[in-house]
């Protein structure tokens, strides 16, 4: 007796695979009884600074308001933002998190019988995306471990919609130049919309990186997602966006929820947009702590892929879920990235000093023993 | 030359008119020039004693994590909530507000070819979501302002894959007994899922209103959905969360967007599950504030329709969008109706006692000018 809600649900749900997150340090604390206060956490790519005072500030003082809901249009956010990258205001759609804006993309664009473009090793939220509306996921071989551009343009199928490029790309660390984007975008289609995922845009200081947004009025089908989550420090608070032509803009935020970004993150938000310094301080923090890991790689022996990013994907040596396991147990996370198609890597973070040293010496001993 | 992006979109998103929030209090000062703390803002059924001091002392003590990713179970929260609704913890699925649960749910199990029965004068999102799952809304007229259960069984076809009813129903304050719920629920097949919408159960203390979740051990198609944004204060904070058999659950858990809900929000939900005191002021406010605005209206000879959640609509008399824009001018917000096909009605927040009087002495301003 009874139904099957398993067998109900429509055919691109029912086949999905949920997202694995990094593992909590709660959690751990809880599964190996170790003190949380002790555990290492580089698994999720977030700034080891912690939030900024400025942002911290800002949610207190908007404490008031939590009874409130949100302002829909974020209208204070979106006249930061709109000044900060000279864009008109209508042209950014806010997301919770641009996990979200990534999914209402493929939400409005895609659907059974039509296709989707990424790379090998990209980001595992676009085949979920791509698949929960029921399209085809078309998946490039990677060429370095980065995307082959080349290869992706002639993979557009006449029934290809979107095609998702992520610089830096994450898991891998690698990117693309100007150029090299420019050629890709030529051979385009132009009713194909290219989202370009710029999660790790302000960790890629280096000047050959190019800043999609100086790109949009060149190729109306081009989309940029950028976020809080990373170098702004706000990834528990949950806000990320998409840059585009308005009228993109406008068919997002038609399915848009009205209400998908906290009053607390928009006041957090718009504070640390204003703050040139503690955007520095994560910069330096990150470019120290990658030649600290890169250091400790070199000496171990350890193969790695170089990343524009905040964190750096090694070749483990061994089963990188072992290797994984066995760094849980010294209080130290790292992401395994065996469902991206790396069964030897692993991912870790950039952390403080003394957490990359924690992980270095952790990384030694499962060597070693 | 260039593409018609909004053409592109899928037909089910190209349709969409987006949610029309309440008008935001700083929105309003900038447009009319007023002074922000001057405008009473009785238009999105916030609770008026703003969020709990217990749940800000637990935003504050979650700052430090700010820049954390959220723990994606949200752990902490559910085991609040499943001994507090003595459910299995993995009952519970979590959305950015009940609205983002709803999205879910018609998209598991909506698709192109499918309907979805709701009466007239129900939520507007229930349409939204319907229409943006592709799928067709068969709408029953409502009886007395509220839903006429009767029909809606009768209403169900053979495509129909789910039932949305609000109960209270928000915008009309109607509800039904456990005894006319039970009646629909023998009527509905097994197959169709029941969305019952108690986001203002907490509210609807009337011994004689049911409690959804004693029913669902009986009704495995049965699926509560409530938030946090209406008596526990935490609208700006987003979280709401559905009820129902682990099944279903888990089959929302696949599409849900791994960190939809912040971290700082769920140690908020956690101190004000907790806050007896807190949820009890915020119901004899409620209590006090009704009884006020209903001896205003009586005093002035206003018809209204008897309201068992935190807000009451009438018939102001005139068309509403005009009584609306009115008391706007007078720094009083409440919500127009027309977009629900209640073009001579306004809905008002119950308030504080003097945001109440204020909203009575700029009505009877309107009503005689």
């Amino acid at each position: 007796m009874g139904c099957d809600f398993v067998k109900l649900a429509v055919p691109g749900v029912r086949a999905l695979n949920p997202y694995l997150p990094g593992k909590p340090v709660e959690e751990l604390a809880r599964e190996q009884g170790l003190d949380a206060s002790t555990i290492v956490k580089l698994a999720s790519n977030e700034n080891p600074l912690g939030a900024a005072p400025s942002s911290c500030e800002a949610v207190a003082g908007m404490m008031g308001e939590l009874a409130r809901y949100p302002d829909s249009s974020l209208y204070n956010l979106r006249d930061s933002l709109s000044r900060k990258l000279a864009v008109e205001p209508d042209q950014i759609t806010f997301g919770n998190g641009s996990n979200d804006v990534l999914v209402l993309l493929a939400q409005c664009y895609l659907k059974e019988g039509c296709s989707a473009v990424f790379s090998e090793y990209a980001f595992v939220v676009y085949p979920i995306a791509v698949q929960a509306a029921g399209a085809e996921s078309i998946v490039v071989p990677s060429k370095h471990w980065g995307h082959d551009l080349e290869a992706m343009a002639q993979a557009i199928r006449s029934d290809t919609r979107m095609v998702f490029l992520a610089n830096p790309n994450n898991p891998t660390g690698t990117s693309f130049s100007e150029a090299e984007l420019r050629i890709f975008l030529e051979k385009v289609p132009e009713e194909v919309i290219v989202v370009l995922d710029e999660a790790y845009f302000e960790y890629a200081v280096d000047s050959g990186h190019p800043d999609g947004i100086l790109l949009l009025k060149e190729y109306p089908n081009l989309v940029l997602t950028r976020t809080f989550s990373k170098a702004y420090g706000l990834a528990g608070g949950r806000v990320g966006y998409s840059v585009s032509s308005v009228e993109i803009s406008s068919v997002l935020n038609r399915l848009r929820q009205p209400f998908n970004v906290n009053n607390l993150v928009e006041a957090a938000a718009v504070a640390v947009l204003e703050d040139e310094d503690y955007l520095n301080r994560s910069r330096q923090v990150n470019q120290d702590g990658m030649a600290q890991i890169e250091a400790g790689f070199k000496s171990m022996n350890i193969d790695y892929i170089p990343s524009t990013g905040n964190f750096i994907t090694f070749n483990a040596g061994m089963n990188g879920v072992d290797c994984y396991q066995r760094l849980l147990k010294l209080g130290v996370i790292v992401r395994p990235v065996a469902n991206y198609g790396m069964p030897d890597h692993l991912r870790v973070s950039i952390g403080l000093e003394e957490e990359n040293q924690r992980f270095l010496d952790a990384l030694s001993t499962v060597k070693h023993s």
